[in-house]
C-alpha cells in the first residue's frame, strides 16, 4: 500500500525528469554521496515532531534497532557529523519511506523518491541561501511545469512577530503550524482555531493576523524595519537584515519576478532556523491538462543550523541550507502531461534491429549484431530462429527503433548490409 | 552494521562504474523498471531455500506485512506476474538487503547494490541465455579487471549425473550444494562431505567425482553426448544439446575464448533451471593492485522458467534468463586499484570558478555566475564576500576546476572577463 512498481515507460519519464535535476545540482558544483536506506531507530527518534509516528521501523531480530529514513536531511546530519565534515556542496537522490496516507493520485506515496541539495559550511550570510533559490527557480523553469511563485520566509521573523504580539514562547511552534494553514483556509479560520484550539487571546491573534497576511518584496521588507514594534525585537530584525540582503543576491541573480516573501510560509519542520521556501505552483489554463491535478508545494527548503550539532558528541555546529524538490508530484505532472499530449516516450535507446528476409540466417544476425555491440552501437535482434521480416519490422515500429540492418542471402553473397529507415522506408546498401 | 555511506569519491567512482554498466545494458536493448524496497513478507518467504533467514522484516505497526527485498530476481517475476507481461529485456539497479555475516573489506554488506539484466519470454532455445554471457563478457572487457573466466553448466546436465550416479533425487539439491564448493576445496574434501554429511554411498561419490572434475569446451560436450550413460538420461541429454547450441552462438559472437563448460558449477539458489553461469576473476601479477583483494564470483546467473509461474494465480510460465554484476566486489577492486594508481578522481564536474581579486565585488561575481548557470556552464563561487584570490585558486587547484574566470575592477571598466587556464596559468581576456 502506497508503494508502486514503475513500468518502463514510467521508469523512461522518471529518467528524462531526475536527469534535468540532477544536471542542476552539478552546475551548481554538487557533489553526490549516498547513505543506507538503514539508520538506527535512535537516529531518526527526535527530529521530526509529530510525523515521528510516520517512521518505518524494522523488528528487532537480533543486533541494532534500525529503522527506514524519513528524509535525506537527518541522514546528511549525521554524515557530516560523524566524519567530522565542515564544508560539502552536496546533492542525494534517493528513495525515503513514511508510514503516512498515502494518496497516490496526488502524488503521496509511502515509499517515494527525494531530490535534495544541500551546502553546508559557515559561510557570509545569505550566500548559500540564495544559490539554492537559484536552483528552485532553474528546475522549475526547465521543466516548463507552468508559472509558479517562491513563497520566501524566515523563522526569525516568525517568532520575532509572535513575541510582539504577545504569544508566549512555548507556543511558537504550534502557532507556527496554525499560520502554516493559511495557504489552504482563509484568515477567519486560522484566527478561531488560534483563539479557539491554541488558546490565544482574540488580541494577540488579530495582531499577528495583521502582520501574516502580509507579502511582497523588497518594499515591504523595508517597510517592516521601519516597524516601531518588530524593529525593536532583536530576532525579526536580524531576520529583516538578512531577507533584505537576500533580495539584494536575488536581484543579482535576476529572478526576483517569481519570488514573494510572504509572513504566511511557516513550513512543518522543526529543525529550521532562518531563511525557509517553499516553491508552489500556479493554476492555469493549459490545453494538454484536462483535469488539474491539486499539487501545491513542489520544492521547499530552508537553513537549519542546529542539525549537525545533535549528532557530534561535541555539540560542533555546522551551519547548513537545503532544498529539497518534490519530485514525485512533479512526475505525476509530468506524467499526465504525456498522457493528454499523447506522446509515447521511448523506453530503450536501441538505434538498429538487426533483421533477416529469409530463414536460416540466425548466424548471420548473431554474427552482425556482435560486431555492431562491440562497435559501441545499440543493437536488438528477435530471438526467434526464423522470424518473417514482418514481424522485425513491426517490432522496429511498436518500439521506435530507427534503423533496419537487413542481411538476407543476397547479401551475404555480396558482403554488403541493406540499411533500412524505418519511418521513411528508404534503403541503402553498405 | 554491514551498511556504509558513500562519500563523494566514493560516490563518484560508483557514478563511473554503474554508467559502464548501464551502458551495456541499454546497448542491449534493456529497459528500465524500478520496484519498491518493500515487499510483502508472503512474497519472499519459500523462495531462497535456507537464506530464507537472512530477510529483514520490518515490524508489524499495523496494516501489511513487509520485508525488504533479498534480490531483484524474485521482484521481477513478481511483476510480470501481477502485470501479466509475457515479454520483457529490462534491467534493473537497485539496493537489496540480506542479514547475513558482513565481510566489508571482500565486499560483502548487509546493504548493497545489485545490476540486474534478465530476458523474459518464449523464445527459441539459448539466443537470450547466449547473450546474457555476451553482456557479462562486455561489461568484464570494459571494465579492464584483467583475465575473466566465465563457467557455464546446466542444471539438467547436473541432475543427470546425480541420477546415473545413483544419487537419490531426493538429495539432488544437496549434493548440488556439495559439488559448488570444488571451486574453493579439493576433490577429497568435497568426496568426503558426501559421503560422510551428506550421506551418499562411495560408489556414487567417485563416480560424481569422474565427471564434476570436467571442464572444457565444445570437444567436452560431444564426448559427454558420447557418453554411454549419460546420454541415456533424458534431463542429462536436453541440456547438453542446448550446450552445444549455446557454444555455436558463443562461438558467432567470438567469445568462447573465455568460456568454460565447467560440471562443478552448481550456483546456490533453487530456482534455476537450465543453463547456469559464473564469471571469476583470475588471479595475476597486476603492478597496480599491492594486495589482492579476496574476490571470487563477479556475475552469474541463469535460466529460471519456474520462478513467474509461482506468482501467477494460475500458474502460467514465464520462461526468464538473466545475469546479475556483481558491482560491490568490482566496486572494491576498482577502489584499491583507483589507491593504489594515486589518480584522483573529481567529485564535482565543475568548468569554471568565477573570482575576483579585489574585494566589494560580490555583486560582480553574483551577476556572472548567474548568466553562465543560464547559458548552462558548471560554476561555482566561493561564499565569501571577499575572499582572497589565491584561495580561490587553491581552491581550483584542490577541487579539479579546470579555469577561473576573474573580474576584477579593470575588467569591470572594460567589460571583459580574464579567463585563466588553472594549470598553465594563462590568462585571455574577453
Amino acid at each position: 500500500q502506497g508503494t508502486r512498481d514503475h513500468s518502463p515507460a514510467q521508469a523512461a519519464l522518471r529518467e528524462r525528469l531526475l536527469g534535468a535535476v540532477v544536471s542542476c545540482f552539478k552546475r551548481h558544483g554538487a557533489a553526490a554521496i549516498d547513505t543506507p536506506v538503514l539508520e538506527l531507530r535512535e537516529t531518526l527518534m527526535g527530529k521530526y515532531g509529530e510525523d515521528t509516528k510516520l517512521i518505518y521501523e524494522l523488528q528487532d531480530q537480533g543486533g541494532e534497532l534500525l529503522a527506514l529514513r524519513y528524509d535525506l536531511t537527518v541522514p546528511f546530519a549525521r554524515y557530516l557529523a560523524m566524519n567530522k565534515v565542515n564544508n560539502m556542496k552536496r546533492y542525494h537522490i534517493a528513495k525515503v519511506y513514511r508510514r503516512d496516507n498515502p494518496a497516490t493520485t496526488r502524488g503521496r506515496y509511502r515509499e517515494f523518491y527525494q531530490c535534495d541539495f544541500d551546502i553546508a559550511g559557515q559561510f557570509d550570510p545569505m550566500i548559500p541561501d540564495a544559490e539554492c533559490l537559484k536552483i528552485v527557480h532553474e528546475i522549475l523553469s526547465d521543466l516548463q511545469l507552468g508559472d509558479f511563485v517562491i513563497k520566501v520566509n524566515d523563522r526569525r521573523i516568525l517568532n520575532g512577530v509572535f513575541a510582539i504580539c504577545g504569544v508566549p514562547e512555548s507556543k511558537f511552534i504550534t502557532a507556527c503550524s496554525t499560520v502554516d494553514k493559511l495557504d489552504k483556509v482563509p484568515w477567519d479560520e486560522v484566527r478561531s482555531e488560534m483563539v479557539g484550539e491554541k488558546g490565544l487571546s482574540p488580541e494577540a491573534a488579530d495582531r499577528i493576523g495583521e502582520y501574516v497576511q502580509l507579502h511582497g518584496g523588497l518594499e515591504l521588507i523595508e517597510r517592516l524595519l521601519q516597524d516601531p514594534k518588530l524593529s525593536q525585537n532583536k530576532l525579526a530584525k536580524e531576520g529583516l537584515g538578512d531577507m533584505k540582503l537576500l533580495f539584494e543576491y536575488l536581484t543579482l541573480f535576476g529572478i526576483t519576478g517569481k519570488i514573494s516573501f510572504d509572513l504566511s510560509l511557516a513550513r512543518g519542520l522543526d529543525y529550521y532556523t532562518g531563511v525557509i521556501f517553499e516553491a508552489v505552483l500556479l493554476q492555469q489554463e493549459n490545453e494538454h491538462v484536462e483535469e488539474l491535478v491539486g499539487v501545491g508545494s513542489v520544492a521547499g527548503g530552508g537553513r537549519y543550523d542546529g542539525l549537525v550539532g545533535m549528532f557530534d558528541p561535541k555539540g560542533r555546529k555546522v551551519p547548513c541550507v537545503g532544498v529539497s524538490i518534490g519530485i514525485e508530484r512533479i512526475f505525476s505532472i509530468l506524467e499526465q502531461k504525456l498522457k493528454a499530449s499523447g506522446e509515447k516516450l521511448r523506453t530503450t535507446e536501441t538505434q538498429v534491429l538487426v533483421a533477416t528476409p529469409q530463414k536460416q540466417l540466425l548466424a548471420a544476425r548473431l554474427k552482425l549484431i556482435s560486431e555492431l555491440w562491440d562497435a559501441g552501437i545499440k543493437a536488438e535482434m528477435l530471438y526467434k530462429k526464423d522470424p518473417k521480416l514482418l514481424k522485425q519490422l513491426q517490432y522496429c515500429e511498436d518500439t521506435g527503433i530507427p534503423l533496419a540492418a537487413i542481411v538476407g542471402e543476397q547479401e551475404l553473397a555480396d558482403g554488403v548490409v541493406k540499411l533500412r529507415d524505418v519511418s521513411t522506408r528508404e534503403e541503402v546498401r553498405m
